[in-house]
């Protein structure tokens, strides 16, 4: 029996990396404010990544009703970045973008990946939560490089304040770990994930 | 002075990673059969991305003329993918695809990314090459997953018989390295040895 997937999230990348996979989906992107309730980056993105997937089970059950005959799986995902101790979110604006990135070119950061799978079958809903890490060593940026970066406004709405797979791509030297992790999901893990559970997508 | 590119490969992977970096230029790629004359992986990439390289500078310099008051350099590339003492190219057919995904899934292998820069400048010429090494850790495959990736025909064309970027990237449990050798050629690593030639490209 065909799943049916609903991607809980607005992302491009997210968007771009289940097309990738071959998979039909529908996007019902989570709108509510996330809170963050934990300073331990797995943590908070299984919390939040479970939030998300949660709202959008519920918000849509009555706009979009599941079928009973039906599987519904609905994946909710959230990214920070960690460095020393701290979390990363999004940047608030070009200055913010700059500070980040000051603090990670050159070292080497963890990205956190939570990935929430909320199956809706026979009348039962189960959840099923996990994380990715991978860590990403930069090389060193001048100032010049910095601005010239944050000028691109790819750093905008992104954990970290970069895109691996854009400009800042010259930027990273290596990663350990998967590398959708650090794009929008861990699909190599959400596939394998979803094998185990005896979820057939493709 | 700003730099003139040649792209010595139709690879359409390493155009998309120029187009990411955001530079401009040219594609001339290298046509003869190239010729493996050595059993290690590094030092074969190495010989093909500077022979690419060499054969496009010298082949073309009657089409394209360098001109004395600029900088040209052309970027000869080469993958293979190295398991067990084994060096693998593109596959022949889909059983030598099978075979050869057969080989790495469930495993840990290493990509190996030669890439030449031959620099005109002043009416001289001086090569710089280098290589990246990075290690891919495959998920198992059923029989059925081998087949179905095989019926995709991505395999066809590529080092190892994958695409990390495509279809394959389900499979894909861990990398370590450039994420970009893999794919085309590592656009941090060649960015990087132009800044330290002083070439500037952005």
């Amino acid at each position: 029996m065909k799943t049916r997937l609903i991607l809980a999230s607005a992302s491009p990348r997210r968007k771009e990396l289940l097309e990738q996979m071959g998979v039909e989906f529908e996007i019902l992107p989570a709108v509510k404010e996330e809170i963050i309730t934990s300073a331990i980056p797995s943590k908070v993105v299984l919390e939040l990544s479970s939030q998300k997937a949660m709202e959008v089970a519920c918000t849509y059950q009555t706009k979009l009703p599941f079928q009973e005959a039906e599987t519904t799986v609905v994946i909710g995902s959230d990214t920070v970045v960690a460095f020393e101790n701290q979390i990363l979110g999004k940047p608030k604006d070009d200055a913010d973008a700059k500070r980040m990135l000051s603090l990670l070119a050159g070292k080497t950061h963890s990205v956190f990946t939570g990935v929430t799978l909320l199956i809706c079958q026979n009348g039962e809903q189960r959840m099923h939560s996990f994380y990715e890490e991978t860590k990403v060593t930069m090389y060193p940026m001048s100032e010049l490089e910095l601005e010239a970066y944050v000028a691109t406004k790819e750093p905008m709405g992104k954990a970290g304040a970069y895109a691996i797979q854009g400009k800042c791509g010259i930027y990273i030297q290596k990663i350990v770990g998967e590398y959708n992790t650090v794009v929008g999901f861990p699909i190599a893990r959400i596939y394998q994930e979803m094998k185990n559970l005896n979820i057939e997508i493709l």
